[in-house]
């Protein structure tokens, strides 16, 4: 058997020793979504940053159009058009305190993934993990097209189309398309399809569940495993533009980017856009005739398409924006979609939050005012009442039921540990670097940073598959 | 002080101990030729090939634009825009024999970079070395702009450009610009500039002496130590047509080639060409307007501008041709230069030897006849009467002085000599393919191939360094 063939068959193996006794078999995905003769057909890139530790090993794999970053290792798995940014990662000797237990890290951490297959995902660190810091590990996982594991280790998960996994430790986990999660350490919990989950132990809970026919519109799949629905197609319409990013080694950008922002050579920047100070558009971000204010920032997979940003927005991984004008210090999370249109737009006032995986799709303009967190699903101005609340009344609160969405907990600590979060986002990026070498975040230091880029064999019995490769600092 | 600048005083000091003793310092020409800020600027290669069995491995080292094939090892030094083509290292169990004693590798034969600065160079093995046949070392070396370390290991050598070490071993050695050496086992030589010196033990010896002013008209070097006259001239014409071949990841040729030919992607062909069946261009080969007939070759570094093949023509690495006319079963020998212009072409007849390092420089229509052997300078017809012979008459011969040459020895083993390896190249670049696995060459061996790119650290202390990596099977 071709080596390629027995790969997939090996972690189609793994996952369901994990994932079959919850009732899944993965076998299905896999086979309809693998084409393996398109497995020969892209390069991986490792970045070289001198701000951050390099190792980098991969055995037994596919890592076909793929990124990483940081400290990665990756055995057994296949790994397509996603991006594996460690650059978070811990050091050796950092002290962490895990319930009131605090231990050191014996080596630098590294994303280790292994068994695993991941499409078009998005792997960004900070584990949560206290069993094993020195690894940041995604075992017999299968992530299908752009699920985001963002803080999460695995072990046994299933990730749905557009499903994000946030600042959680799972176990035999599975989760629905487009549903997100940050609800802690999970284990054997199968979690519905767009469903919108974040417990804090002792704290807070909130959910929010899509209405199945509407979460179906914009994300399905057809009876080949293809996916399909309005995310798909938005997307479709805007592969071909990274084309001539991923075909050439020049470095060539049609817009002028401050010496301390950061526009990844993998970004696609296209028409009239303005690049703030201290910005940061990550790689396979995709901006568009629009305007990015100071600090703001265009995490992976996200898509801004006339829009126009005053300063600090945080566009996280996936977020997609067509016709918005959002004002100073929103957040817009993870997989969000805004769509407005040149009559319609979409509008967010300063501080707001939009929560992960919201969808707003205007069918008449629609104006939110400052300090406002939104959620679910929106299409016209009226739909706000039952998807948004001031921060001011929801700080307030300690339980609501507010149409499809449920809250009980410390409506305050939500509020503030999401504001928190905003701002550790806003440094760790390098939105507040004022010149000062201590303030310097990934727009500053991803300066200088160049690319390895691997090809798998084209032929033979190994067609497919990479070589083992290895990386390392002398 | 900065990597890289501790690493080129570390191979001046290497080379400096092996040749200083005969009167050579390199620190001149390395400190003028080494430009710290453009070690950032280039990719490194490395062929992924499934014919050849791979093992990659590189550390403190430059390899800015350079390529590689087969098992290579590189430690401690710079190597820019050369060629490093493994593709004859002998495998693990190979019997040799040497004077009459046989031994047998224990281990796969790998290419051995150390302590050496290589310059727009060709490295193709098939060593010669009985000392250690496991490696095909090149050790405390520079070799400048275009030099040809063929079949040659060096320990302690000096290239100048254009300079050709073939088939030999070298042991503290200098070779002057344009020179061609090809005598066997060498020690404490030093072979002046634009000398053609073919020597076999026991059975014959060529020599040849280019003209001092002759030769500096072609190759010399100004004040500052830059590479100038007309072979740098004529290069420097080409180059930017070379700069897309590098700076695209698509494969794109604007000519058809057959199924059993091969066409390296980082080879250039323009205008109207036509690849004949069985052909092979190699990486950097420079092809226009031009007719490579059946089984014709064109390798490293040589251009065919203008110029019709007959088949099974070989222009070994650094042959250039303009306006040319070349029978079946020619030999383009290293570095030749034929330069012809429309109305005064350059006609080679069939079966006929173009000795290394030989300039045709037509200022008249130059018609060279069936089964000759040519050498030296001609830029008329009359000059061939002291720079050519039929290779009958030339088989006759025991000794004799023509013009700058003389030969002595047995002249029909000398040109049989010739012509077995003219047949050999052939055969391994799969000019003789006829379908059956058997006949295949590098032409049907190399159609599988990909390539892993490599880049430098961009700033910091390591600015121009390349990380560890290492490439190999699983």
């Amino acid at each position: 058997m071709k080596q390629i063939q027995k790969l997939i068959n090996h972690i189609i193996s793994r996952v369901n020793v994990n994932l079959r006794p919850m009732g899944l078999d993965v076998e299905q995905d896999l086979t309809s979504i693998i084409n393996v003769n398109k497995l020969t057909e892209a390069y991986a890139y490792y970045a070289l940053s001198i701000d951050h530790p390099i190792y980098f090993r991969f055995r037994e794999s596919n890592l076909g159009g793929s990124y990483f970053l940081g400290k990665c290792d990756v055995d057994r798995s296949i790994i397509l058009w996603s991006d594996i940014r460690g650059d978070e990662l811990k050091s050796a000797g950092t002290k962490l305190n895990f319930s009131g237990v605090t231990t050191e890290l014996y080596r630098d951490e590294v994303i280790q993934v292994v068994n695993s297959f991941l499409l078009k995902t998005l792997v960004h660190n900070y584990s949560r993990n206290p069993e094993m810091p020195e690894f940041f590990r995604i075992l017999n996982t299968v992530a299908m097209h752009y699920a985001n594991i963002h803080g999460t280790t695995t072990e046994g998960a299933y990730l749905g189309a557009f499903a994000t996994a946030d600042l959680s430790v799972m176990h035999n986990c599975i989760l629905g398309n487009y549903c997100y999660v940050q609800a802690g350490d999970l284990s054997k919990v199968c979690i519905g399809p767009g469903r919108i989950w974040i417990k804090a132990e002792g704290k807070y809970e909130f959910n929010y569940r899509y209405p199945q026919a509407t979460l179906e519109r914009y994300i399905s799949w057809d009876q080949n495993g293809e996916l399909v629905g309005l995310f798909a197609e938005f997307l479709k319409g805007r592969r071909s533009d990274f084309l001539p990013v991923y075909d050439t080694l020049a470095k060539k950008f049609s817009v002028w980017v401050p010496e301390n922002a950061f526009v990844s050579r993998y970004a696609v920047v296209k028409g009239d856009c303005v690049i703030g100070e201290n910005c940061l558009v990550a790689q396979r971000a995709y901006i568009e005739h629009s305007v990015l204010g100071t600090g703001s920032n265009a995490q992976e997979n996200s898509f801004i398409v006339h829009s126009r940003f005053a300063g600090f927005v945080v566009v996280a991984h996936g977020g997609k924006l067509v016709h918005c004008d959002i004002g100073e210090k929103v957040f817009i999370g993870f997989n969000s979609f805004l769509h407005g249109t040149e009559e319609n737009t979409v509008s967010v006032g300063g501080g707001s939050i939009v929560m992960p995986h919201t969808i707003i799709h205007a069918y008449e303009p629609i104006k939110i005012p400052d300090e406002t967190i939104i959620w679910g699903y929106v299409t016209k101005q009226e739909d706000l009442k039952t998807q948004s609340m001031s921060l001011r009344d929801f700080a307030k609160g300690k339980a609501f039921n507010i149409g499809r969405m449920s809250f009980y907990g410390d409506g305050a600590a939500f509020i503030r540990d999401f504001q928190n979060r905003v701002e550790h986002i806003l440094v760790d990026n390098g939105a507040r670097f004022d010149g000062n070498p201590e303030s310097r975040g990934h727009a500053q230091r991803t300066q200088y940073v160049s690319y390895n880029l691997f090809q798998p064999y084209l032929g033979g019995e190994k067609k497919g598959m990479f070589p083992t490769i290895i990386v390392e600092d002398d």
